[in-house]
């Protein structure tokens, strides 16, 4: 292997001082000639010469670190997933590098390549879109990843891990709450549901209703289907026009259930836009739980999910696929949100 | 140099097929024997053929990539930054990596030397600790840094590039704010001042205070110096209990500045938590106008940073240095932050 090969052996072969090399290297050449720029370029690729730690990954094709794609770092709580995760990986001898996806298969696309040639060999998706064929390639040349806030999906192509908050039981136990309040008119704000924890989030909806005897209703469900990039930037400024448009209709809803919290917070503004008054004349429940949802006036009312068992589990099984430690089939860890109830929700007045 | 080296030559050398070759880069060699393996490593070792992006690197030294280094992942200031940061990135036909530090420079050197090994020269540090010294090695290697939210510092060495606001005027700004609204006792709520910005909003805090004749008491300034950790995970609730501490005085403070709007988040809950009116019976202002800022309630009076100047200049001066176009001494641009005022202020009526 070529991994004995030294400065020095380089230096001797090329007929210069070791410190010609150090600083070829590292991109000082400006007063070398030439002739002996060729001369060191030669005697390193004849030596097959490595000099950084990029090229010793070529042995095992594999580095102490995990990948980690956020579908958008401007919602505060992917900011705690990746804490939550880099925390875990710290512990287990594992660095993190981060990804912003935005929710475009192109971009995560993009990022699995770059960090599959840096020979990252286990990446974790923090937000799974609906078809991951766009990672299967790399899946198949032995990439590993695990894709969180997906459930099950048994056609997945390719199977990977995944583990996930349960999406569905996540957004029935915030409708549930509502309906048991005495709500029958609820409102679902949403933005692009790109992803499966969001689509599942609004069927766990329509369920809760069913149940109940409500037919969901069309108008009652906002989606800003083409919103600017599919990334979290706006997510307040959607919140706060979903709840407003909901909350302008003549038959206006009494609740509302928003995809997370950040559009809760939005939702706020929009109901205080209009004069109204959470929860006295409109209850809004968010998902995700994040630390600002305890803080807001009124207090939040949500759905926990359990963030750091999550991720924890995530980096667990992404550590044992990129060791080599287990071929199991794929794994999907699912596990259980929890209703957190604060002060944004109260009894139905109407 | 050996990048023209192909799978076929390495394939001949070893006397195997190409997609032997192939498989034992992919690492699917289970089914290879142990000497037909070592023959593929020796082959592979001395033809020096590199398989990956990685390697080719090797011939520049350079991708195309920018390093981001973010103080705290849980802070929506740095997700809007790193968002911003992306968007310039991407239009000049950058990507960026990055690594959260929690503003710990053994963190920040660690991802730095991680991203350096794979060929990123260029890196721009979302927060800048009191002393580089700990990036010294890599600067002298030809690592390009800039260094955001953090003003001209004659001794730094390294000497880097930055971009900041000026933070002196921003806290000098929301103060002077504070004292026109006829306020005699401003308090100020700070996490660890690990970091120039920091330091600075609080000599504009205690500058402005001099200026109107009032000497800063020491009471009236909170600092939490031993945070877990020094990220922002608990700014919140630092921003909380600085509050609750704060006015709980006897001669209580009729305002507070807090070191960000995250920390303001927090003070709101910790005045509510006294059953104190915001701006009623005290009036807060933050420091960085994140999206949030204008829809809580009350919306809060903050400073705004110039965000996609500020990332638009980082990314511009780092990609200048990165691709040679200039040998100039490093630059220090300084932005001027401006005063948002909203519903948080209110007349002192002490």
């Amino acid at each position: 292997m070529n991994t004995e090969i030294t400065i020095q052996d380089v230096a001797q072969l090329a007929g210069v001082s070791p410190s010609t090399i150090s600083n070829f290297l590292n991109g000082r050449h400006e007063r070398t000639s030439p002739e002996t720029l060729e001369r060191v370029q030669n005697a390193i690729a004849q030596l097959g010469y490595s000099p950084n730690r990029a090229a010793r990954h070529l042995k095992t094709g594999r580095v102490q670190m995990i990948g980690v794609i956020v579908p958008s770092v401007a919602n505060p709580f992917y900011g705690a997933f990746a804490s939550c995760i880099e925390r875990a990986a710290l512990q287990a001898g594992y660095q993190i590098l981060l990804g912003n996806s935005e929710r475009d298969p192109e971009r995560e696309q993009r990022y699995a390549e770059e960090l599959w040639h840096y020979g990252i060999r286990g990446m974790i998706f923090g937000s799974s879109l609906l078809a991951l064929t766009h990672l299967a390639g790399l899946v198949k040349r032995g990439l590993s990843i695990v894709a969180f806030d997906r459930q099950t999906q048994a056609i997945d192509d390719p199977p990977v891990d995944s583990v996930s908050v349960d999406n569905l039981l996540a957004a029935r136990l915030a409708t549930e709450h509502l309906l048991q309040l005495g709500h029958r008119r609820i409102g679902f704000v949403t933005g692009p549901l790109r992803t499966v924890n969001r689509q599942e989030r609004l069927q766990g909806y329509q369920q809760a209703l069913r149940a109940a005897g409500i037919a969901p209703e069309r108008e009652l469900i906002w989606e800003k289907a083409l919103a600017q990039g599919f990334g979290d930037t706006e997510s307040v400024e959607l919140g706060r026009s979903g709840a407003r448009e909901l909350l302008s209709q003549s038959n206006r809803p009494t609740a509302l259930l928003t995809i997370n919290d950040m559009y809760a917070f939005g939702a706020y503004a929009g109901a205080r836009d209009l004069g109204l008054r959470v929860p006295d004349d409109v209850s809004i429940v968010g998902i995700d739980d994040i630390v600002l949802a305890e803080v807001v006036d009124p207090p939040l009312t949500t759905i926990r999910q359990p963030l750091c068992e999550m991720t924890r589990a995530a980096v667990d099984i992404i550590i044992q696929r990129i060791e080599g430690k287990t071929n199991d089939a794929p794994q999907h860890l699912t596990m259980k949100p929890e209703l957190v109830i604060r002060k944004s929700t109260a009894e139905c007045r109407d």
